[in-house]
Formats: C-alpha cells, structure tokens, sequence
C-alpha cells in the first residue's frame, strides 16, 4: 500500500498567509490520528523574511511540540531549497530533532545540484528527506536535470514529481515516471494540482506505476486550483483497495476546514483551466484576469505568445 | 473530432425546478453561437404532471420558437422513457418537428424495449434520437438488456453510456464500450458525473475508445455533484487537439450560470464521492446526511449493506 501525505496546513497557507487557528488546527490533528494518513506536512520552517508571514510558515518550536503531543502522525516541514543556506541549517532544523521526521525540499529543476547538497546535511541529522521538484512537465526541457537524478539515491528518501501547473496527463506521468526511473531507484512521490480535475486520476496512474506516496490536501486546500483531496482519496482507497475508513473523522476533518474554503473560495475555475491547459503559471492567469484591462481572448493570446516565446504585438 | 452536447438548461434544471430567466438563457444561447458545440438539450418535453415544474420541463412551443430563432445549434429536447406513452408522443412531437434537431430519451436499462418501440415512432417523425441510458456501472447485471442492444441499431442514432452514480472509472468506460460493441454499431456518447472528479478522464477515456459524443455543462450544473464541465472540455480541446476557441465567449457563457452556481452550490462534496464511490444513489445519502439523526458511518455503514442486500441491524 502507498504512504499518503497531507500537507493541508502547509498547501493552504497560500489562501492564510499560514495563520490557521488553534481550534481548526487541533481538531484536524486528531482527525488525522484516526484516518490512514501517513505523514502531516504543517509549514515551513524558514529565517526571517520581511512582510507578515503567519505562524506556520516559521513553525517555531513551541508549535511544534504541541502538535508531536497531540499526533500519532509523522510530522513533516518543508524549506524553500532557493531561500535556504547550508549555513541556515542549524539554526532551521537541530532544534527540531525528534520532533519532526521528515524534512521536504521545494526545488526548482535548475537548482537540483545545490538541493543534493542541504539534502546531504539534512539526512546525517537523521530526518528522511523528500525531493519536491517542481514543474514536472517541463523536466523533458532539461537533460542535465534528468541526468543529475543519479546523484538522489541514498540522499532523498522520497522523489517527487510536482504538477505544478496543474496541466499533466496520466499518459504525463507515466511517461515522466519512466523517465525518472531511467536515472534513480528513489522511492517515487507525486504531487498533483487540480486545474483540469486530474488531481486523483493522475495519482492514481503514479501510483499504478510505481509511486509510493501521495500528496492531498482537506478540500484540496491549497495555491490556486488546489490539490487533491484527501477526503476524495481516502473515499476511492475505501472502496478501490478495501482500506477500512473512520467516516466521521473524515467528515471532522473536512468540517475544520469548510469556513476557510467559503471564505476564500480555492478551487478550479476557467482562468485556472486555461493556466492549467497551456502550462502557464496561474498566478500570471489570474492576475491578468483580476485586472480586466484587456479582453479575456487578448489575455490568453498574450500567454500563449508570452510562452512561445514570440513578442506580444 | 467528437461532438459536443451541452445540456446545461436541461441537467442545471434539477436545481432551479426548469425555471431559467430570460437574460441567463440568451447569454447562453448566444455565448453557444460562437463556442465549438454542436447540441444544445434546452429541456424535457412532458404532458402535464403534478406539482410545479418550470419552463424548461415542459419546453413550450413559442419558447423552442424563440430558441430555434436564436440559436445556430441543433436543439435537444429528451423525454423521459417512464413517463412517456406511445399515444402521447403526437402531442409531445408533432409541434416541434422542425424547431428540435434531436429527441433524446432517459431510458432504465430494464426498459430497453419499450424505448426502442417510442424510439421508433419518433424516428419516422424525423428526429435524430439519442439514447440516454443510466447506471451503466450496472449493466453487466442486466444480460437481456445488453443482448437487446442488437435492436437499436437504424433506430438510435447515438447511444449514451450514463454514469448515474458517477462513480466509473476509465477502465469501466473501456470494458463497457467494450461490451456494447459486440452488440451494437450504433454511434457511441457518454454523459459523466463529476463525484470522484473524474468525468473528464472519463470523457476522454470514452472518446478515445471510439466514443462520438460528449455531454457537458457550463460550470458542470446538473444533478448533485453536476456533470462535465463544458469549460474544461473545451480549454482542453483548445490546447490537446488545437480547436480554435473564442474565450471571451466562454467566459460569457461562465458568467451567465455563475450567481446560480452561487445560489445553489451543486459540485462534489465528502457525500457525493462517497455515494459515487459506492454506487450508491446520491439522492439517499443527501437525504440521510442532511437529517442527520445518524452519525456518517452508521449513514454509510447501513447503505453499503442495502446495496449488498444485507438486512440493517
């Protein structure tokens, strides 16, 4: 059976700036003690940075400690690999030994060499580490990338391939998963976004093919189109693969969460289809949109141009 | 390329009980004009009925002559196969040949034959006929309606595979085509649900495999967890198989649906992936959610057992 992630209060904290309150926060910890999830993503843990950043974007460690008591779960943060010095490293991460378990990098394909290198400090203080490579469907674009996957065994205890355009196939992610194998035997993960309402097909395909843990947020709560939903997941392992599901936690946990998502209304939208269909960052989408200076047709055309790299006229 | 069929007016119609005012439906018919859909199912045709029902379940005449003079689609008006009898058809028919294209007809597998004798007479009238019929997780149990699948053939001119429960996956799309051919020539469509967030793989999955005819919904509105949305499928269209595509039209046709979508709130939620995940139907795991005398895994726990005919302790 593959290991699943949730990384709600991480993913979320777009929509919160990463302030959640203790009550939604506590009452998703316990569902989560009671339903077959593996891992809890809960923030960053990052140096400070200017402009207001809630409290799980630092995830000081008095948090920390609180929620080790309260889940049975194991505990993950994860760095920003491009804000991250290896000299940061101990300021970030020796405080919170024993009380974490996994430690996740985001990493920019380009930037993979330099991730190796924190990754390698990170494991010697005993977390496992995961690999969270971003934009997945462009990985075919850089071979030295593809090829400097070898240098991943027996650093990163988890790969994972990103969606982070939320624009990939299942037929996508087969071919990305033969690709990656080609260079690593790392045990592989998938994150998947949710613009074209492919989140769980194409985890389900990763998963036929090999990987072995999967992101998904409560609601899909997260940047943009959001994830894949934990509750959407774990309702297809009760009947796909017989796993035994406490309904009323799952139901708890989706309760916690639902006033965020009336407030902020995450989800898929056409602005996000589109981003989502041509590979364009979303943010680029809505913010045009928001804007409405231009036509939504001349927005698009200048997206696509922007991508193909052709001068807007 | 496949067809498209957007039943928006005819599946939203489950929420706003057929009554649609006059300025969302010309936003609509007009956004259409310009969009890549080659149906539009405007409503059902029925003889009085008790209770009140809108517009758009009866589709009077001076309606379907506005439409027709508005739209440059082929109109879809489906009758419901239960409640229609062979001498109701010249009332229900006669007045709209030449103003509907295609008469659809909602059909219970069990009811194979006596859709295929209504489907006759209005075939003579001159109607393209579509053959909507439901459950299709369930037609392997059913072995005389799929051997009768052999007398649709000159009769139906599309023959819909229905996820009623929306609970199929791409590999049930693939056997159950599969299982049709061997019976039947007739062109194939799908109408999806969206409960497991998977009638676009589906879609796809179905047009693949030979499928020529797509239902779709702006904004996915249609029963419970609603249907395909036709935004998605076209932005998909536009970027997978480089159809040309007017987004602001689009857009406008988003926007006409959008204070509904507000108002009403249909789109999966925690009960409807559970009913899809179970081929339960959504109708009674709403009803016991939304009474909520019983905790969700006694809901859940007592309709597994009706489905398994299990008598409830």
């Amino acid at each position: 059976m593959f290991k699943i992630l949730d990384c709600t209060i991480r993913d979320g904290g777009y929509y919160t700036n990463w302030d959640f309150n203790k009550v939604t926060v506590s009452e998703y910890i316990s569902a989560m003690n009671n339903l077959p999830v593996d891992y809890l993503e809960i923030g960053y843990r990052s140096m400070p940075m200017s402009g207001y950043l809630g409290k799980y974007f630092y995830s000081p460690i008095y948090e920390l400690e609180e929620l080790r008591q309260q889940s049975s779960r194991k505990l993950v943060i994860i760095l920003n690999e491009r804000d991250v010095k290896p000299e940061h490293l101990n300021d970030l991460l020796l405080p919170i030994v024993g009380l974490i378990d996994m430690v996740r990098l985001a990493i920019d394909p380009q930037n993979l060499g330099s991730a190796i290198k924190l990754a390698e400090v990170i494991k010697k203080m005993g977390f496992e580490v995961g690999f969270n490579v971003m934009y997945m469907s462009k990985w075919k674009l850089y071979n030295d990338f593809i090829e400097n996957l070898r240098g991943i065994d027996g650093i990163a205890d988890y790969f994972y391939m990103v969606d982070s355009y939320g624009g990939v196939y299942p037929q996508d992610v087969i071919e990305t998963i033969d690709l990656v194998r080609k260079y690593t035997n790392c045990r592989l993960g998938f994150h998947g976004h949710n613009n074209l309402e492919l989140a769980l097909v194409n985890s389900l395909t990763a998963v036929e093919h090999g990987a072995e843990i999967i992101d998904a947020t409560i609601l899909g709560m997260g940047r943009g189109a959001g994830n894949l939903k934990t509750e959407l997941l774990l309702s297809v392992l009760n009947t796909k693969f017989d796993i035994q599901l406490d309904f009323n936690a799952l139901e708890k946990a989706v309760n916690a969460f639902e006033p965020l998502l009336d407030k902020h209304k995450w989800g898929t939208n056409l602005p996000y289809m589109i981003s989502g269909s041509n590979s364009l960052p979303q943010k680029e989408v809505m913010d045009w949109v928001t804007t409405r200076f231009y036509s939504f047709n001349s927005i698009i055309r200048a997206l696509q141009n922007q991508r193909n790299k052709i001068k807007d006229n």
